[in-house]
């Protein structure tokens, strides 16, 4: 595996995201990662390369700028809130990172995936939303409301989200409402619940930040990381 | 495979049940699999044959009593609540059905599986509910109500419903309820709801049916099964 980082744009706004290659060249499938709100960080890293290790080249998206990691959690939400409170900006910024993706060598442009974590959840669903062309979309303990949950008319992507069934900042009733979202479309979704599963239930960091609505939980992490890892193959097949 | 006819009781009530078993000797794990409301038909046979080819010997339990099968949907009913509408008498019959699979030559006690279709569904839970010694219990577009919710504190299995989210029979309100039980409960479970999917979504025959209540969904069934087999995979380790 090779990572380096990548510089790309958004608009005036200048990006840099770690990209990770496998040894082998893959059949031209390819995926952005969205990070969760602190932006990129280890996690987000590590994740990347175990997907590279699998044949995925995978880029780390960095959706703030400059490759910034948040200095604690209240900066992570000033910079999260920056880009949820205004959708087109939002989404412009995904899309800047799976246009990066795709311009690389040896990617095919009717093979690419969103995943994401937390706010990156919620990011790789709305450039869905966007109509943007993605084979597949999986969230881990991702935000699921839209400002626009109209726009799910415009998913072309097979959708996997994975909840943590215990998060008290993904609630039922945000829940109920995505589903009611999905079920008004012809979206092919799915959405996995997590008995006992709290946010950021696939990162062991998070239960380090002292609060019970965070936490790690192993058989969740590893159901889902199964769960994404099948999707893909029956995305790319 | 070979199939035989298992004949075993419940009190008074003699019940047939089909035993289907592998070439090849497995490793102790069985699995007893609950028909939907029509009792022992082809869908819930040829199920339990797809199992022992993997090397599960499988038992397609008989709720009602010589292995009858309604003759349609009102007699299935009308055999469905004598059953659902005594708790006991219910948790008994599928009890029988569990020590009748367990007293097989080679099938190890503490490597049971229950999963069942439908109504089966529902069973397979209430069986857990009961205490029973089950290691996974998988319930596909089953019933999730229980007249007794406190019960999951009883549940030994892992569990994994499998749920059509556009299913009418098993509406948004009973998956609620269940989450909300099984969150109160130390139960490890998994809820995986499949976008567009109706009830039976497993069996090609639902769309004969002539109902929208009712229909065959290829993306579900075979997701389903591939998170069902993952399961016993993780319980039988």
């Amino acid at each position: 595996m090779t990572s380096t980082t990548l510089e790309y744009r958004d608009g005036d706004v200048r990006l840099k995201g770690i990209l990770i290659q496998p040894e082998k060249r893959s059949t031209g499938s390819a995926i952005v990662l969205f990070p969760d709100a602190r932006g990129v960080g280890a996690h987000a890293i590590e994740c990347a390369g175990r997907l590279a290790a699998l044949g995925y080249p995978t880029l780390v998206a960095d959706l703030y700028g400059d490759g910034v990691l948040a200095r604690d959690m209240a900066h992570a939400a000033e910079l999260m809130h920056g880009l949820r409170g205004d959708v087109d900006r939002w989404r412009a910024r995904a899309r800047a990172s799976l246009e990066a993706l795709s311009r690389q060598d040896g990617v095919d442009r009717s093979r690419l995936a969103a995943i994401g974590y937390c706010f990156g959840g919620g990011t790789a669903l709305e450039l869905a939303r966007s109509g943007a062309p993605l084979a597949a979309v999986v969230s881990f303990h991702g935000v699921l409301a839209s400002p626009r949950p109209g726009d799910a008319a415009n998913i072309k992507a097979k959708v996997l989200v994975c909840h943590g069934a215990a998060d008290p900042l993904v609630p039922p009733a945000e829940v109920a409402a995505f589903e009611e979202e999905m079920g008004l479309s012809k979206v092919d979704w799915q959405l996995n619940a997590y008995g006992g599963a709290v946010h950021s239930f696939t990162n062991p960091e998070a239960d380090n930040l002292g609060s019970p609505a965070f936490g790690y939980n192993k058989a969740a992490d590893r159901r889902s990381w199964a769960a994404m890892l099948r999707l893909l193959k029956e995305a790319f097949a």
